[in-house]
């Protein structure tokens, strides 16, 4: 049996369709964020990264590195154990702590990942609720689709941030306990939901909320807790989730809820049992990171500085920007192919580095050039960006938009 | 609707069974190791950690640290995205191409975690084989576990190490694909698994083969590749998964296996696609830990010098000690009850640490002290350790083995 040719054959199959997936490699530069080095084929090369989660850039501030450093030499490099077996370090029950205080819930949850916050937290707390039904907006990650595929649960997708489909399908779910699943940013279209109006509709059919903040977390609200505390709404929620991998720039994701709800998870979640704990050194740089933006509000003001300066740039140029009110610049292409030229020609001839993103993390059609400015892009840079994408845009003949029409 | 009933119910009902778990939280010393201080209700006090999976004390290994801090400091605290967009760092590619090295195979990938990389690996592989039927050891991991379940293919459970069994299964699958998946050590009762047997069965019946040696990297082996490594037979192993978070002491998790494989995992496993990528800091680490494992063997021999003198100590002692191959010690209390207060009292009476393992861990009535010694831990503090032993032992009044028995 030749087993090779099955996995070739799935390999192929992308290549034929486009889909297949090269990935930049880059050594970023910590002094210099977002400047960075690019391993290409043509050798290194110096590049300026405008498509980072690292969104404020924290993973290069100062305080981070030297609490990963001083903690890495005191506690060594790795927890040694899952959390009951020897991983309990002292600096991740510390920054449990300090996520907790963040969101204002009893307590916090620190799993390896955003991603297996996600998959067994979502899971395990609908398998505690009997009968439970899931309320899933379409639009949510990945990360969430498995978590609600893996409880084993009845599902009901509703229309993404589609408040009156929502209540439809409350309404139908009757008596049964329901769980709503959703995103504050959705970070492909960088679009908000309703979350004040969700909480209202949860409490009016007894529903319990979970809420993803991964790509809000750091950078909304007076102290960073996302944008469920920007709206005032963040005691409404009953599990707030988020990431210590993007905003706060360092690795790892969480959950925030009542203590009964945490202990809960810690029990029974297989993803969170059965694994080794984040090293106390990667502990410690996440909650200095959160400490952090919880005191300043530079980086945030700085971030959106920076945000509205791309979007006008963009717009003054022509380009077809998707209009969101976040840190978040889709520029439409909607070709996988165009795509992808349009992501080799910044990166080759302008060091200009946005990845491509085609489906399946978007659908066809919709494929998109996704800019993350951050409080480190200069002014020079913003304009060294719209001119890059004027240049490919042209030579690649992709549609400009008219200025009447953009200022409509 | 009162949803925090739920939470309360499910914790309580552990409770009941005495399987509520509570996280001793440990400071690690790495100048000291196996030593740390442990923050306990009475305040900080130093401790020996006997149950680490740190095993060779690599977390602690200055190379290792300072791997991690330079990095950290040149590249950042986090890799700022997904190996896609902006995470796919210098350091990740260079980890990847020491752990195929180190396997001997064409490529690796490298996961947020070991779990992970069961969980989406294995679940990712089966379902890229159409009609694929699973056969899986009835002692296999959780992970490994989640990833067979999620593969949503038909699975076969043989008995454990069973050859005949897995024969039998092999043999009715009949001309379908079929995947293999097993460990090489099992971690509670240190058995290793009869690879080159199982790798014989698999040839012969057309099967391909997927081997955890996650209790065995840098352990085993001229270079620390593993028990497959050691018994000759790595090259015939389809899939090796592996983890940085135990004897390399840092965290995340691997596969190393044909191009074709990695490629088509790379590109279609959600746990690893939609996940951020290991820090930058993380992979530098992780690979001076396999590096130095690689070129050093006085590690392994002092490990295995020591649990020699643990199990020698603890046979003199009369206590029933489950015999094993392994660097494993577990030591059988068959109560949960029992178990929680002798793995008590060693740390509040003696500072020595070694958590308790009960049910679901291990089956009930075999819960036991899981002993782990290792390179760092010296003469003295083994006879520490089996005199505190006989004291809890004692005081609980557990049974002791006859010496005439315990000499069979």
């Amino acid at each position: 049996m030749n087993y090779t040719q099955y996995f070739e054959n799935a390999v192929d199959a992308l290549k034929r369709e486009r889909r297949y997936r090269t990935f930049a490699e880059i050594e970023r530069d910590t002094a210099h964020f977002p400047r960075a080095t690019w391993h290409g084929p043509q050798g290194p090369r110096d590049i300026v990264i405008w498509c980072s989660n690292d969104y404020l850039g924290m993973g290069c501030h100062d305080d981070v590195i030297e609490a990963m450093c001083a903690t890495a030499r005191e506690a060594g490099a790795g927890a040694g154990g899952t959390r009951n077996i020897s991983g309990n370090s002292h600096a991740i029950v510390e920054l449990e702590a300090e996520l907790a205080d963040l969101h204002g819930k009893e307590g916090a949850l620190v799993f390896t990942s955003g991603y297996i916050s996600n998959e067994t937290g979502i899971s395990t707390l609908a398998r505690l609720i009997p009968d439970c039904v899931i309320l899933s907006d379409e639009l949510n990650h990945n990360s969430m689709i498995e978590g609600v595929r893996h409880a084993g649960r009845e599902k009901q997708i509703f229309r993404h941030n589609d408040l009156a489909h929502l209540e439809e399908l409350l309404r139908a779910a009757g008596d049964r306990p329901k769980l709503v699943v959703f995103e504050s940013i959705y970070s492909m279209d960088g679009d908000v939901s309703p979350i004040s109006a969700i909480c209202d509709l949860a409490e009016r059919y007894g529903a319990m909320t979970y809420l993803d903040e991964v790509h809000a977390v750091g950078m909304y609200g007076p102290r960073g807790a996302g944008v469920a505390e920007r709206d005032g709404v963040m005691q409404r929620v009953d599990v707030i989730e988020g990431t210590l991998g993007k905003a706060f720039g360092v690795v790892g994701g969480y959950i925030a809820a009542k203590r009964a709800v945490i202990d809960a998870v810690r029990s029974y979640a297989p993803g969170f049992i059965f694994t080794t704990a984040l090293p106390p050194a990667v502990a410690a740089a996440a909650a200095a990171s959160v400490r952090h933006l919880k005191n300043s509000g530079a980086e945030r003001a700085r971030q959106q500085a920076q945000v509205a300066k791309v979007k006008d740039a963009l717009e003054r140029a022509g380009l077809p920007q998707l209009v969101t009110d976040t840190h978040i610049v889709p520029v439409m292409v909607g070709d996988a192919e165009a795509c992808k030229a349009a992501s080799d020609m910044l990166l080759s001839d302008h060091g200009i580095y946005i990845q491509p993103i085609n489906y399946p993390t978007v659908p066809r059609g919709t494929e998109r050039l996704r800019i993350t400015p951050g409080p480190c892009h200069d002014d020079a840079q913003v304009a060294a960006l719209a001119a890059a994408l004027v240049d490919v845009w042209s030579r690649l003949g992709l549609p400009f938009i008219a200025r009447a029409q953009a200022a409509e």
